[in-house]
């Protein structure tokens, strides 16, 4: 099945907007063994939208597009749909009444712009969008498929994940296809490539390893595809299995979540708690650990001591050491890291201080310059990072690194 | 004049690269008043490559092609476009003197696969790329143009900025046009269309309204071109003019930036301070003041207090009033913000206290349920809101409430 992808917005043309939709749907179709051999982008115009669907009509089995749904008169895509279709209009009463209850639980009244919302081409079938009120819309040509979803990321990523992935995948009875994410975080993908050479080439033509590296570690994807002597599932596991001893604890799973599931799932099932003590990140790992559901039963809250008055007075930082050794120290960040465990009565508390720049970089303590501690019930460990010069992504490979280092520490107290 | 990009490359439709490319060129583009209609992003594959290219000298004036021309066997590009074209190659002898050079400069021989990259298909011409080893080149067919880029983006950016806006602005004679981004927050989408209705359809014919939600807020941009009676900047600014009495301080910037980076002006030039005290949003709100460069000279620090203890202890709210009102109310909220404000001896404090969901919620206060307070120098002021029930966007939502009612607070205090 070859599909393509059109998103439309005169905002990707201007540049004011990347269009990161295409790429997250082009890993997730080839996932699932789906070939893109296409993404258009176009501006919100009746002519564009035309020729774009003439032309992807004529070479793909399935369009995706997305964009241009919106209520407001700049958006187009609906209307030019219907004309493109030649047939009037209906109302989905589904939509209708998931966008009054949506807008009545958040205290807003229905307009006629929202009735509109409701009223999809009369050929298409709706496929139900819980995420907002813009409806997602499937229609068929000759026996190729056109669904139309909305624009706004997480709209369409629920659509996809909902009900859009399995309908192409019915559709199209794609090949055996496998995959195994490992997680691995703290090792530079280079280091990885070489500790696991061997390992690599070892592996059977049928699978394929790809390196997915990003802030919060390398992701190491192994694709097992067409094999058919074989189970794709076994044959794996099999290759993982010798995986492990390579890499031990630098891996934190063996599915595709994130390290602080990972740490909540470890802290929940032991019973035990944890508490920050954050400069430089200022709340980005306490947020880290709590956009996890019922962290509550593991955390219990934290200081953003990001003024030097709040690490004396709160986290008792020793005066005497901050103004001989400074903020970013050794000797502070293990105090800082003490005193929210004994604060906020957990078993593990973190701290992190760095300087995140651009300004306030020193010879000895340049900017990236970071140090983190974990304080457990029977020592304090910390460490001292540089995590270079672009404040966003040191506050990202900070975090990591402390729930990391919090990882490790729980498991050397098993 | 009627541009098209194509950009090439397997990895852009397996959704390893997310294409960034585009969107800068857009925006280049834009700012020169080029006008970019159409953006297709294809595979690595002779095919694919002919086809885009037929369709874009249909189409278009000039043609900006970014990828492919790597040293390595996957990359055939200019192998392609020499068929294309039907030609054979000549060597750039300033290509070729580079290539050795800057390899020589940095220590490594100069090979067969370095004499390759110096080779070009016969007719073009050759722009210099003084930022990697890979040739841009530029094609004529009828009176349109192809410019063949590297991909690499700060290769493709400096030949853009060096040479080829340049020649698309000498060739075009570029119309005039302007932009005006309108950021707001608060208000949906819907509802804001609704109350500048009037003012949307009184706009000249040459100024096109855009809404563009997010999270965050609706950014408004309002486009003029080709008009050419008028100033366009000037009556940009008097349709700008008219639309503020209608939204007032909805409005919180007449740029594109960030709230937060609002918030932190306004503190900073005022010489005032803030800190937080948060429960629900976990330390985001923490973390997104002091994502702006400098907020130390405004932001003292926070207590993230999600559990109950927490808002006891550091922040001294009544048990009483916990139990009896639970934490998820206007009293706890109010003293949360005035706790805070005392005890990090700040100016203004801001609270948090809210059902992130998934579980928590009850029929009186359902997931999504959250209460907003801030503590002013004159008094302490609260709101409720629901915002729906996915944990990840309240926390951003119930974030950009926060900022924006510190913010009115601000300009009530002024």
């Amino acid at each position: 099945m070859k599909v393509e992808v059109i998103t439309i917005g005169d905002e990707l043309l201007i540049g004011q907007v990347v269009d990161t939709n295409s790429a997250w749907i082009g890993s997730k179709l080839n996932e699932n063994g789906i070939h893109l051999s296409k993404i258009t982008s176009i501006g919100d115009s009746k002519e564009q939208i035309y020729k774009a669907l003439d032309d992807a009509f004529a070479s793909a089995d399935a369009i995706l597009m997305t964009g241009g749904l919106g209520p407001t008169k700049d958006d187009i895509t609906k209307k030019t749909l219907a004309e493109y279709f030649q047939c009037g209009f209906k109302t989905d009463q589904q939509t209708l009444d998931r966008v009054k209850e949506l807008l009545q639980r958040r205290g807003i009244s229905v307009t006629d712009i929202n009735y509109m919302q409701a009223e999809v081409p009369e050929v298409c079938e709706v496929i139900q969008n819980y995420n907002g009120t813009a409806p997602c819309m499937v229609f068929r040509k000759e026996r190729k498929l056109l669904v139309s979803m909305p624009g706004v990321p997480f709209e369409m990523k629920g659509l996809m994940e909902d009900a859009v992935l399995n309908l192409l995948i019915k559709e199209s009875g794609t090949q055996a296809i496998v995959h195994k994410t490992i997680m691995t975080t703290g090792v530079p993908e280079s280091v990885l490539a070489k500790r696991i050479e061997e390992w690599e080439i070892g592996l059977p033509q049928y699978m394929k390893l790809a390196y997915l590296p990003s802030l919060y570690g390398v992701r190491l994807r192994i694709t097992a595809s067409e094999n058919r002597k074989k189970d794709l599932t076994d044959a794996v596991e099999e290759q993982v299995n010798k995986l492990k001893p390579i890499l031990k604890e630098d891996i934190f799973s063996y599915q595709d979540e994130t390290l602080e599931e990972v740490v909540g799932r470890m802290l929940k099932s032991r019973n035990l708690t944890v508490a920050t003590a954050e400069s430089c990140t200022g709340g980005t790992v306490a947020s880290t650990i709590v956009s996890v559901p019922g962290a509550s039963l593991y955390f219990k809250g934290g200081v953003v001591a990001y003024d030097d008055e709040v690490k004396k007075d709160l986290l008792k930082v020793n005066p005497c050491t901050l103004f001989t050794d400074g903020a970013v120290s050794k000797a502070v960040i293990e105090q800082m890291a003490e005193g929210a465990r004994a604060l906020l009565k957990t078993d593990f508390a973190i701290a992190t201080s760095g300087i995140a720049g651009p300004d306030g970089g020193t010879e000895s303590k340049p900017v990236g310059t970071t140090w983190i501690a974990v304080a457990t019930p029977r020592s304090t460990i910390s460490e001292v990072y540089n995590f270079g010069d672009n404040r966003e992504r040191t506050m990202i490979r900070a975090t990591t690194a402390a729930l990391n280092m919090l990882r490790i520490q729980i498991l050397r107290a098993d």
